[in-house]
Parts: C-alpha cells; structure tokens; sequence
C-alpha cells in the first residue's frame, strides 16, 4: 500500500476538475502538503495506508473557496458606515478613519479576524491589497492561509509609504523576502487609475515584470469613474492601459463593472482576468459587471467579496448566491451563470487568476491539498438533489465544518487550531474603540 | 417585585417599536406569553422577579424575523429544478412533480423540515400557501411557530381539492377549525389572477370578509404576467381587480414586481400590503420589485423568502441582505432601502400586513413573546459599530442561538425543543427519493 497523511473518505466529493468530476462515494489522500489521489472511496482506500483518517459520511468535500479580492484588515471598519452617497462614504468616513487610524497594528489583528472569519466560511487563500503589507503576511502565514498580497500604491502620501517610491521600494523588499514561500505571493498592487499617476502604473509594470509577479488594481467601478478616466486620458481606459503597455496576462482587474464590449474583447486579447464583486457593487450601487458576456468571451471571472466597509462580510458561499442571482435578474434570463459556473468562479478562476492555477482551486492530483468539508445533515441542507445548487444557492459559510490548508488542518469541526479568536475580536475591538473616537 | 416568567436581559436590545429604540444594556420580561416590560437592564431588573432568566450578555435581544410568502412544504424540492427558463422549471419539473408527489404527508413534513429551518434561523412567524393547508398548521402548531396559512386554491383541480368549490369549502372549515388558536390562523388564498376565474376571486373575497380573515394571492410577479393579464381582462389587472371589488386592507399581494405607479398609488389608496420577495425574484429572472417607490407611497412592504424551489433556503436574513443591496444597485442610489428600513420591512411590516401587528414584529409591552437572541461574540461579528447595518449586513441565520415564540422558549443556546429534526430529515428525504423517482 502507498503511504499518506491523510485520507478523507466517504463524502460527495466535488472535485471542480475540468470534467467537474463528483464522486458520490469518494476519497482525497494527501501527502507532504498535496493531493496524491482523488477518486471512489472504495478504491483509494485499497491503494493508501494514512497516519489519520477523516470520515466525511454525510459531507460535502470540495476545494477551498478562493476570495480573488479583499481588504482583509477592513473588518476593523464592518458596519462602520452604510448606506451613504459612496463620496459622503469615501471622504466623511473610510478616508479619514483609514489616514488616523492605520497601523501595522490594525493592519496584522484586522487580517488575523478576517483569516478566522475566511476559514469558518470556508475560504482558503485571498487576494488582497492595503497598507502595511507585511503585517497582512504576518498574520496571513500565521492563520495557515494561502494568499496573494500586495502594498496599495497611491500618488499621493499613505500611511505607510510617504510617496509613490517609496511604496514601489517597500513592494520590491516585501516581493524578495516572501520569494518561495509556500502560502504567501505578492503582487504589485497600483489602487487604481484614477488615484495613480503614469510613472506609477509603468513602474508597477515594470517591478511586476522583473520579478515575474501578478499586477493587481481597481478597475472601472462604476461610471463616474469611466467619464473621470476618459477625462483624464482623453481615450478610453482601456485604450490607455494598452498603449502604455500595461495589459498582460498577469493583470487582475478588480470589479470591471461598466467595461463594454470592446473592453471585454481587449481583455480577452491580452489575457487580463477580472474579479467580480456582486455584493459590494451592490451596496454600493456601482452597478451590475457584465459576467455572462466576460465569461462568453473566455475571460478568466474570479469572485470576491472585497472589503468588510462595502459588503460587510467575507462569507463566498453568500457571494456566489447573490453572483447567480444578481446576473438572471440583470439579464432577465435564470439561465444565466448556473451555479456551476458560479462555483468554478470561486475555486478554479480564482486560483487562475491569481496564477495558481497548478496548485489550488480543484481536487487534483498534484495540487496542493486545500482542502473543505461541508456537513449536509442539516434542515436548511435537506434534501439533496444537486450538489452545484446546493452550494450555491443553500449552504452558507457557517456550514463548514473542517477546513485543511496546503495539508494541514487549520479547522477541525468548528473549531480554529492556528488562530486565536478571543484575542483577535478583543484586539480588533480595541482599534474599533480608536476609529469611533477618531470620527466623534 | 412584580412577577415574570422569563427575563431576558444583559442584551442589546433592538426594539424595532415606532421610535427605533435601543436599549445598549437592555432587558425584556415576559409573563404568560406576553412581553409585560422592555427597557434598560437595571431598571427592569429591579422591577421584576423571575422564575427564570436568560442571560443576554454579548447578545442582540430582537423580535423574531417574520417571513411573510413561504411555500413551507417545498422545502422537499429544494434545489430539485434550478437556472432554467421559467416554464421549463413549471412545466417539465415543478408541475408534475407537485401533481404526482404532493400528499398530506409531504404537507406535514416539508412544513415540520421548513419550521425547523426557519426556526433555526431567526423567524417566528410565516405567511404560507400550498396543499393540504391542515397538514401545515398541524406542524406549524407542533414546532410551536405563529403562522397565517391558506389552501392554494386554483380553477382546475389540485392534490387536496378536486375543485375550486372544494377548496373553497375546505378554507371555510379550516377557518372555523382553527378559530381562536394563538398561534394558527388561517387566509383565504386564491393562487393568481392568471389562474383563478372571477368567481374564485369574488367567492374568494366573500369568504375572507365573512370571517375577516385577510386574503392573500400572487401578483404581477413578472412581464408576461402583466401582459397576460391586461389580454385576458381588456384592461389592467389592478383596474380590474378593483372593479370586482376585491381590492381592501386585509388583502396581501405577493411579489408586485412589474407594479408601475398608477398600481401602486390604487394599491396605497385601498391600504393592499405587498410582500417582496427579492431572491426568488432574482433567481427566477422575473424582475426587481420597486420596493423603495412602495414605501414612499405609504404601502405596507413585507419581506419574504418565496418557497425552496425558487430561493433556496429559508433564512431571512440572508434576505434582508440582498433586499437591501438590491434595491441599491436597481436604484444606483446607495441611500436606498436603508438597513433599518429592511429590519422594519422583515418585522413589523411582515406583522402589519398579515393582521398580526398588535401581536409580534416588535418588542413592546402588551405584544406576544416573539424574540430571538444573536450571539455577536464571533469573528465576522465583530466589531459592531452599529445594530442594524450588522442585523442586516453581517449576521446570518445560523448565528441565532436562541428563539422564544408565544413565551415558549423553541431553540435554546442551538438546540430545537419542538421539532425531532433527525426525524424529519429522515422523512424529507424518503419524499426526495419518491420525487427523483417520479421524474427518472
């Protein structure tokens, strides 16, 4: 018999592989991190010896959740300030709050909480961006989760970089000293167009370019936007990334809710991915992205939750809900993103998007074992007719129960091993109690 | 010291009465089924003694959620026929299953799985139509839930009544059985104008006003409705409706998605309730109701799940999230449909327009004990800046921990006291097996 670590048997077992393979009886072996097998549990189990067993009768086995774009230390600010004008939002509340109150504190126990609240719902690796990066890694690697990271880059002066450059330099230290790190990659991380001067973009492209890193930024969130950019560059946006030679395969663009046909065809040309954020361009009424026509033209659509100011959670089981619902109700047609596609948006495009298509993102051999059980023995989860519309459309966050990252068991039925809770809530409720006094 | 049964305190508690009040440290007391006092911990402490007391500390103290359109019992087609073309989800999959599969055993026990889901998350009180309605108040009755029920009643003949005339009779002597039941009380429900005759309506209406019990049908719940309809009367459904005398202040429409402003004004000049429904709406690709217009014009708008054929869960506050961020991003205005609005919508807007608002949707003196406990001591709970933006935004159903209807405490600290929930799994899924059979 072979050896393994770890044999989880018995469940429905969703691989998300590109034949969307489900064994209704499987088993997943895992050794030194990977997945080594993945088929019917009667024949894994003949073929492997494991150290430990984990029984998943009555479960749902799947890959983690991949959340392609957050602001994980933003659950300092949950609930901080809603239902306003996105200016009064932007300039009454998160600017201010964010220039006084950011820290590398709030920076590493806002990620810790946002890791815990991730891995409860069944989230295994992030895309992130904000300020003081390395404590994000920090706390990051110390939750067990897998991520893809980067300093936001601004013009004008941040919290922890003082000028453009100085953000850039920090982005080069941060890229060589978390070089080959099994969980934490980072990226080059420009806000957006409209907060970031050319010599920025370029140099963002440039860094990317000599590291071989992803470059990830805000992209046409809403229509103010879209004039404000055609303003500035007197072209398109799209025109102008282009020409400046910023479109590439390893370009993430958060949101793309108002791109346009020609948008999309160009994206597609050059490879570029997209995150979609249903539930905060909901809140914030940016408007409805075009997923089904981004999805149709071959672009590679990741799902995100982004930040817990415009969301306000970081639950990808109630984001892939709302993404299948908000896009029949936008195009009048439930045909429209299946939960299937939905599913594979948050697992496998995820993972592309983020160039870890090899590693995470579907139960393969050869991946790296990330890994989430999802018990089903429950009212709101009976009966079972199909397992894609179930995960979609009925299962929630709270109802994973086991979590493994990258091999290792980061939740065991409920119950968080590399994360300690009661003091990241105590912590982030001591920052909490410095925002209200900021803004009082 | 004046008696209690039960004091609930230590608690935020979220009034959700006419002025919105909170108490931060705030107390309720019940006796006999009834809230007797509610206000700051100290002061109700001193007031009363209880025979026992339910420690609130860290919690959100709450009326229970009301779901105000449910199909209790299709529960057992959860997830059964999902992302296809409306009338491939009636015709091929819907339709023949409910014809061959509907009995009064299915009634009882997708409704017994439905309370214990609803229960579970959050809500109290439902507003139900389907088959074999005695079959549902039976449950309903068992797990201990308030409820306004009706027998779908339809020109051709159904599971339970081989005619209109018979569904008719059968809703008489339902409401005469049922008569005076605290918890249990029955509507007269004919299914939509597009498939019940004028003499359905009209007999329909006769029989809820010589009992006064309200009526309760679908409405305008997409285009093609509206089409059909203003074909099939020579004018517009809500004109028609009127001329037939059956608009009035006990009658509940479903949906009203495609309502323009003339339907609303009628509808807020005779006092109709609507009852929105925004992820079945979205799911189905029928439309996003004009919710903030509604409330505006001073309708009474409820909040519901729609059945599980159509959503697929029954977990309001997961509705209330997307109500919220839909009306936003249909608006483009992010001040719409504020979180409070959306509480005040899935309360006691629900308890208004069932005929239920001197009895639940808030926690005042003289209401019957309807109150849920919210545990906020977790990680995607935490901070909390603010009540409502977290109840609406952040919470989901699975984080209530405790429910009281009617006095009675039905879920403690997570645990169903009313319903053997293995049990009805059990039997739910030998429905679902019967269910795939017919249609394999």
């Amino acid at each position: 018999m072979e050896a393994a670590d770890t044999l989880i048997t018995g469940g429905r077992v969703v691989t998300m592989d590109e034949k969307d393979t489900i064994h209704g009886n499987g088993a997943v072996a895992v050794a030194q991190g990977k997945i080594v097998a993945v088929g019917p549990a009667e024949e894994i189990q003949k073929r492997f010896s494991a150290r430990r067993t984990i029984r998943a009768d009555h479960r749902i086995v799947m890959p983690g959740l991949i959340n392609a774009h957050t602001h994980a230390a933003m659950t300092c600010f949950r609930g901080f300030a809603d239902d306003m004008e996105l200016m009064t939002w932007w300039k009454e509340y998160i600017f201010p709050a964010e220039t006084r109150a950011v820290s590398p504190e709030l920076a590493y126990w806002g990620t810790t909480l946002a890791c815990a609240e991730m891995i409860r719902s069944g989230t295994t690796c992030f895309c992130d961006m904000y300020f003081f990066t390395e404590e994000t890694a920090q706390a990051a690697k110390r939750a067990g989760m897998r991520c893809l990271i980067g300093e936001v880059l601004l013009d004008f002066p941040s919290a922890n970089a003082k000028s453009p450059a100085a953000g850039l330099e920090y982005t080069r230290k941060l890229i060589e000293k978390w070089s080959g790190d099994p969980l934490v990659r980072i990226a080059v991380e420009p806000h957006a167009l409209y907060t970031c001067s050319e010599d920025v973009l370029k140099e963002s492209r440039q860094l990317a370019r000599r590291y071989d890193v992803p470059v990830a930024t805000h992209f046409l969130e809403n229509q103010a936007e879209v004039g404000q950019l055609t303003e500035k560059y007197g072209k398109k946006a799209i025109h102008y990334l282009r020409d400046i030679g910023f479109l590439h395969e390893n370009l993430i663009l958060f949101h793309g809710v108002c791109m346009d046909d020609e948008d999309m065809r160009i994206c597609a040309d050059y490879g570029c991915k997209v995150v979609h954020n249903p539930e905060s361009n909901m809140k914030l009424a940016s408007g409805v992205a075009p997923v089904g026509k981004m999805l149709a033209r071959g672009i590679t659509v990741a799902l995100g939750t982004d930040g817990c100011a415009s969301n306000n959670n970081l639950d990808m089981f109630q984001e892939m809900d709302t993404a299948a619902k908000l896009a029949k109700v936008a195009a009048l047609d439930p045909t429209i993103l299946p939960a299937s596609s939905v599913l594979r948006m948050a697992t496998r495009n995820g993972a592309r998007a983020m160039g870890l298509a090899r590693e995470t993102g579907a139960l393969e051999e050869g991946m790296q074992a990330d890994i989430i059980l999802i018990d089903t023995r429950k009212p709101h989860l009976t009966p079972l007719y199909n397992d894609y519309s179930h995960l979609v459309y009925a299962v929630s966050g709270a109802d994973v129960e086991t979590v493994m990252i990258d091999g290792r068991v980061v939740m065991e039925a409920g119950r968080l091993l590399t994360i300690d809770e009661e003091e990241a809530m105590a912590r982030v409720n001591e920052i909490a109690g410095r925002v209200r006094g900021i803004l009082s």
